[in-house]
């Protein structure tokens, strides 16, 4: 009976993923075992929306989902890496040990209610407008589903969720990695919410950003101008300077800014000021490069000034390092699982959000379509998981949460992450995860290939970051402005 | 016996002034009528001082200076020119009409004890840093020892105290003389706390001041920055515009900004961006010329980034048109009045305040000398009394409240507003005004030669104001962090 | 006996060409007729190397060029559309009419010996850093060769050689176009000296640019900066905008400039500013939106300057619009016309040459090789031969008549340039050119089907061009150190 | 009967020089003197003024200017401090020695015909646009006088000439300072053609500048950009920082510049470019602060640019050190010597050439007042006077050798210096050094106040200047468009 609700899989196979067996059957009784628990997990992901709670704040979030597992017989270790929040939940032992990922912070500002034309909850206040309300808990649905599966049929290893808090620039999954937690993992699944249902080889943006922070010397504005040092002055000349080197810098190079304190009065020279400035580019050795002349403009804006410059070390997350062989897996997996119909009032939901995007939308792909190929699309976003790439074998999908067209980090994501939409695009994530899992568990020669695919892509790197092995999360970072990641 | 109290007029009397007859000696008996009430008024000032309040909300310290000048006799009208704490006080018919001006609205963010420490009484929390609870006080002891004078040689005219709110960059007097409320006056008297006691021929800066805004179009800055217009770049091009224009205005011109907005989030493309910028220039017309190409680098600013700039009025006080004939009167009336000594104890304050001064402070004149001269010094402040004195005759003076060598709007400034130096200096104003004020009543013909003296001055030029008659005064400007005026 | 001379062609057919039909074998006797005259057609491209002339003063290159086609029988028309070295040869009559085009201009200040080290013939004297010397010569030698088969065979219609000057920056093409010099060609083909054999369905950038004029009041700098208003602040302001431009614009964008004129005296207020400006971007229309914003740049600098801002149009050349079925034709040319080896000798002055350049160019294809598919490669260049596509089908390729790696206008590709290398690479592409030809006018449906691709790829749009219809040639362009085009 | 031809001397006194002993009648001998040789002297200055040469190669100018003297009996050494044009003549022996100073370079580009309308006589020619060819004629005048005044009174000391090349930015003095040429003077007399005879205490501005050159690295701006390195990067950046330094120096500061190479052609990146920046200010000392900051500006623009910034010095002039005594001597000089009257013909000239000015002249003096005071005027121009004035006691002042309202450095003054005006002024001119002169030689008291004086006015301060003591002078910097000085 449950079955008839679930969507069927497109036939429709897009894209050139060459399918080097064929999909084991077996696998429809996860897909069952999702199907038991959908409701009480959209539910879960509901009760969050209603609650958004920013970066290393997520202290009720985190809680219903440790609460969720802890019920459905997981062992969970919480306040982790230095992290209220942080948390990781295991169920079965010994290898493989196979992880999957759920984050459950909100954004600043991004308050919305579930209906389509701008109106917060409450103004100015958080929301969550990049899904992972759904994020957190399709991936705890798909753990418990993955280990009922794994218990039924005496499948062998460990499933574990992780709970990653402040991906919103607060970079949760970095400390969890300095604190060894991915160290044992042998594959790690992911997805995130989107506007359609796809697996490929893309990647995203590796970033860093920080403050910048200049000290001058305050004076009168207009009785003693040549006793001041401006820290505005030390801001601008940096700007200018950014400004000029963007001829210089690969094409696909981002660096964006704002001024976040520019003066305290008119009438007196400004003796702070400060810039929350972001770089990005798709390999991190060479934002790297492009980062040292971005310094270089900071100090060249204090030398010129007669400032002193400080810089404060913010978002730093790595790009997405592919994995051939769990895009393969998920690929499969996600044809297995099928996308999903729009109800009328669904259709009519998303309709109306569409009016209120800038461009035409006609051509966007519909949730029943299901896009995986071997593509290497660039992604414009930053996120954490670039960061567990580079430790672990990661596959990454997005699924159709948001109506055709609807970007993250807008009202309109935030309506569509509280609404019906929202929660089927989650169930296709929990399917698509549990299926992909379970292939895992079985075939231990797959986990080993992700393994092998993952030593190849690196090809001798290592992964790098400027976040300091020993260093505390910057628990209030989400309360001071600061910069966050996509 | 009350008259060995007073201070002793100094001898030496310093500068040109040319005294054309001799001192009235029956003026003495005003100073006694000042005597009588000095403490009484002394204690309001620290009343005031105590409820620091900002522009247009001194409801308390205007209601306190009101009761005390109906108290007294004065027929008071309240709520002017659209300011709730606006108000004439009136004793007499008839002319002459003699205004005394009162100032009472304190600092934003600058708290401070009458102690020679920087210590807040609550920290971010407004402060009296430019004196101005004694300001509003000395006048108003003035103005009942001058009725008091007036009732008792039965001398004819209408002594006027006018309660101008808001001096600190709310323009106050400038709604006040929309109003019509100076234009029957025949003088006016001001004077404003300072580190020494003088008289002079000086003028300030006139100044013109105001919020750029930028309108541009957000847009993701790594996913869509060429969708994005940045009100942040309008900001940047239009400061770099005004910059190069500093080498080609007049050298004395004065240009500060700070960057009231500067971007919501680094990974947005600023939708909007805000600049707070003051001018001045000894000269309104000269500085006029300049506005006209402030605006035009703002304008630049906006075509060239493609945003949208709209400009919100803020301060615009002229400079100070110096009147020859009252300069003599008040310069008679303070050497008249005498200066003042350190007791030990305000000796130790002094100095102990002047230790925490960057420079040396020992050749500033102690509040015992009485700087009278034709000079003509050019203040590097400005104030609304400026379009006062384009509109009247003004006289105006300083008198020592500060320890020497402290400036106004300094929590040093703020300290001694609260101090017996404070209230010393307070005495020696009213002591000033009061016999400069009877001279007045006495000579009808000086109300006239300052009228021609006015005139003189003007040259034909009228009184210009970007202050529009029919605006209602911006009752919260000073709760949005907007320009103040020194 | 001579075909033993000709390279054989290369049999490995790189790329996804598609051949709809077998290559026409009788096509081999214009290749034995370009063999017969190659040798004096090289000579005459080291005659045009050894007299390097700029843009529209190609007299002698220009003269040599139509001497020999006339010898050979063509019909010469010279000093067209305005300007003194442009012409058109032509044989036969009627239709169809098919175009070869040949430049013959040189770059200033890259005078170079044919040697592999940087050596000047003259130091600052011009240079054929853009193998102009080759494309001219091996137009002509193809021309004549396709007559000659023409002639043999009895193949009906008009060869037309056109004689376009001043490719480097003065649009000669523009001019020729313009007078109507291409309005009844059916087909035109063209091919660019380069590193390499190719034919593809690249397209190149179109460009935009001029001289950006300020002009101020000068004064003097210490007496009376305040009465000058510099010129060179308006080219500031302006270019201060168009560095915060970049962030704003398609990341494919290019937006170039130098400051031609900075001032006259550093004690005078500048009264004379200029700026020379170019921008690219592959798509016309956008870079048409593009120049709007660079426009309000530049007007903004003149606002917030009070200077007054002229512009003279420069170069405007529109990008390629590449044609599918004339692409077909160029690779079955290539294919059959062969690439060819080096010698030793010329081995060696390769890798020379190579030692000099900074990058690895080890990867890169040789001589011998034949790379002819359906890529679309972005080049980064811009040439007036854009316009022509946009008026008729165009066809073009490139061939190595440089050592692997080496770039365009560079002294090392004026080596080359005058070296046996770029005499084979020329004999190369006058056996493409002329195989191509005889393709053409042997199957009139091919002509035909050229115009329809034309008339698909163009969808609608029209060739706009910011020079106008009535104009004259810039002809001193080039001695006032304007722009060059590539 | 010569007495006839010498205008009266004034009888108004104006200012306040307090004559400390009757002017001494015999000096009227040397006036007599002066105007037997006034008429050679004229013709002298007309030829230097039709063969204008340009610093450091006034061959034919210093030749003239030697070969009268030798004439006249002064012994010449010629070819001195490494300049070809720098000489010195001297007669007499022993002390005092007594010095004259005179200049004769002419200014880059602006030949001008004496006519009142802008007319060059070679157009982009220099021309006497600071009327040096007078200057040079009137101080070899007077040494002549006194040499006959001296020689007929049996007077004991030296009169030496100091011939000085390259005033305008050659710094010409400085050398012959560096070579020990005034370490023997007692005392130097100096002029200068201006619009009004006057001596005063007046000092002028010290000034600095010289070439910022930024190396960058060339890549072509279409297809390589991220490999170039921007010199104009780094000059746009430095002067966006020098433009936001004006602020904060004190307001009496000068920076202006020119960018002398703006880069070489608009497609590619520019490897080098180039800025002439002088600064100056009153005191040498606050100047040389300035200096500091300005230099931390364009290392930031290497910084930030990744360029490499070197600096040629230029010109460096110290500002006058006046001297108490000398300028006594001169007021009662001049006083003796007279003004002059404009002819019918003159008068015409000067009006025709008043009309073109901007400004209203009706209120400056005309020929006939002397202006003779204590002042203290900030005259705006720069002279290497000024680093004689610190090595040896200095008088100076002005003549009318240009209509009321010319300034320096304009072709008004240029057409002046070849006209009656010009050379009526100069007699002025020569009157006053020799009535001064012989004051000197006939009161050795005087030279000896003189002394003490200019040590008081030092007072312990040294001077100093970055033209390095063995370096040779820059000869050729007039061709290069380095900075001039004025």
């Amino acid at each position: 009976m449950k079955r008839r609700s679930i969507p069927p899989a497109m036939l429709l196979f897009a894209g050139a993923v060459t399918l080097t067996r064929p999909i084991v059957l077996a696998a429809d009784d996860v897909l069952t075992r999702v199907a038991a628990h959908a409701e009480r997990f959209g539910a879960l992901s509901r009760q969050i929306w209603e609650n958004p709670e920013l970066g290393y704040h997520e202290d009720r979030s985190s809680g219903l989902l440790q609460q969720e597992l802890r019920v459905n017989g997981f062992t969970v270790k919480d306040h982790l890496a230095g992290a209220p929040t942080a948390f990781t939940a295991e169920w079965g032992s010994g290898k493989p040990i196979i992880g999957i990922m759920g984050e459950f912070d909100a954004l600043p500002g991004l308050s919305q209610q579930d209906i389509p034309t701008p109106s917060p909850v409450k103004k100015g206040a958080p929301g969550h407008a990049c899904g992972h309300n759904l994020l957190g808990s399709a991936s705890a649905l798909a753990a418990v589903a993955i280990k009922e599966e794994m218990q039924a049929r005496g499948l062998k290893g460990t499933i574990r969720y992780y709970g990653t808090p402040a991906e919103e620039g607060g970079g949760g999954k970095i400390y969890m990695i300095h604190a060894g937690l991915f160290a044992d993992a042998d594959a790690v699944l992911g997805w995130h919410p989107g506007d359609s249902n796809r697996v490929n080889l893309g990647s995203n943006l590796a970033n860093n950003g920080g403050l910048f922070r200049f000290y001058g010397v305050a004076s009168h504005a207009a009785a003693g101008p040549e006793r001041g040092r401006s820290a505005l002055d030390g801001v601008m000349i940096m700007l200018n300077a950014v400004e000029m080197l963007r001829e210089h810098v690969p094409q696909e190079t981002r660096m964006h800014y704002i001024i976040t304190n520019g003066g305290a009065a008119p009438n007196v020279v400004p003796a702070f000021a400060e810039v929350n400035l972001i770089a990005r580019h798709p390999d991190m050795d060479t934002l790297n490069a492009v980062w040292e002349r971005i310094m270089k403009c900071a100090q060249a804006g204090a030398l010129a000034s007669e400032t002193r410059m400080e810089f404060e070390q913010g978002t730093n997350y790595t790009s997405i390092l592919p994995n051939d062989v769990l895009t393969d897996v998920l690929s499969r997996a996600m044809q297995k699982a099928g996308g999903y119909q729009f109800s009328a009032d669904e259709r009519q939901f998303a309709a109306e959000l569409q009016k209120t995007l800038g461009a035409s939308v006609e051509e966007r792909p519909g949730p029943d379509k299901l896009i995986t190929d071997k593509s290497t699309p660039q992604g414009v976003a930053s996120s954490d998981a670039g960061d567990v790439s580079w430790n672990v074998p990661l596959g990454h999908f997005t699924t159709a949460t948001f109506a055709p067209g609807v970007g993250a980090h807008t009202w309109q994501a935030a309506a569509c992450a509280g609404s019906a939409i929202g929660r089927k695009g989650m169930v296709v994530a929990a399917r698509t995860l549990a299926l992909g899992a379970i292939d895992l568990f079985e075939h231990p020669d797959e986990v080993q290939a992700a393994r092998a695919a993952f030593e190849k892509r690196k090809a001798g790197r290592t992964w790098k970051t400027r976040v300091p092995p020993n260093g505390k999360p910057p628990l209030d970072y989400a309360m001071r402005g600061q910069s966050d990641k996509s």
